[in-house]
């Protein structure tokens, strides 16, 4: 059974709305998705690529049409909890290296979700040191512990390392999935992700 | 019963790809595609926006996974004539004026099929009128004519006129589909587009 990998970045609200779909297909392929959090900007940097806010600033037509498809994707997937973040963009250099300090105090799952809806679905200015503290504090993670985590060297890292492997793999963005070494990108993959899984799981 | 548009450059791979794939979905859906001829290059100019291989060349494994999508495109539709065009890009203006010189010379089907056949199947520069005559008259067409006419206003005119208004609904790139006033971008949205079909025809 290959490998079902999710590449994020909590700054991308399309690996939100990703995040959010994930659970069903989850449960109609059996396969549990692997979260591995990387620093969209490192990616950025390391291949020369521009979110595509930057990228299509000054094309007619081209941002409408992105957000028309956002629209439909909430709508396709019934989605209810997503707010723009009124602070985009959002340095996520503290809360991804958050993520993975979270890993290693095996609070990760819960760190995600609550990372992501402190994000895009009650939104906050999540690379404010003191608000983010409160943030993880309310949703019960222990706010001061991961924010100083944050500052290890080996969870600095690790987070640099997930990073340089992704595109070493091929990633330019986020979100981006793995089944196996097949590579995906865009929540409007998450079709052909879900029939690659079913594909290699036939005996 | 909503109409179907697919607005094409035959200067486009995707395109080309899509009008390969369109008669499977006009024969499950009972829907004819209507082709619109546009110029990219014009909407290029009117929206500011760039080809994918200019956009993205400096960028790291962008461009390689867009090859990827495509070789994925042509596994799934078992499409077996494809061949990158040696003189790409071709400059696609006197074509794309022909195929509104076959419109009024009631040829367009015909003209439609086999430019792109010339273009992605036995790829030819059917930017030098020459080749292009050749090409048309061994596909049974008045090449000489068919060319003559990409001289006349009302054939300039028309293809200006397309392109202008296919910007004006919301057109940025090729393919462009609108299923009504629903516009949907890339060969990759078929899918979605048989779907929108569909539901509007839905009683």
């Amino acid at each position: 059974m290959a490998l079902v990998e999710f590449h994020f970045d909590f700054g991308s609200p399309n690996a939100y709305l990703a995040h959010l779909v994930i659970p069903e297909i989850e449960k109609r392929t059996g396969t549990p998705f692997e979260y591995v959090p990387v620093l969209l900007g490192g990616v950025f940097k390391l291949t020369n690529n521009r979110s595509p806010i930057e990228s299509f600033q000054g094309v007619k037509n081209k941002l409408e049409y992105q957000r028309l498809e956002t629209q439909r994707f909430i709508r396709r997937h019934a989605i209810t909890r997503f707010a723009m973040n009124p602070f985009f963009p959002v340095n996520t250099l503290m809360i991804m290296r958050g993520a993975v300090a979270a890993q290693m105090e095996r609070v990760f799952d819960r760190y995600v979700a609550e990372v992501f809806r402190h994000m895009w679905a009650e939104p906050k200015k999540m690379d404010d040191p003191a608000i983010a503290r409160a943030a993880l504090d309310q949703s019960g993670l222990d706010g001061a512990r991961l924010i100083a985590m944050t500052q290890e060297p080996a969870v600095k890292d690790r987070l640099l390392a997930n990073t340089q492997r992704s595109v070493e793999r091929g990633a330019f963005g986020s979100p981006t999935f793995f089944v196996g070494d097949a590579i995906f990108f865009g929540k409007d993959r998450l079709r052909e992700v879900e029939e690659e899984i079913l594909g290699s799981t036939l005996p």
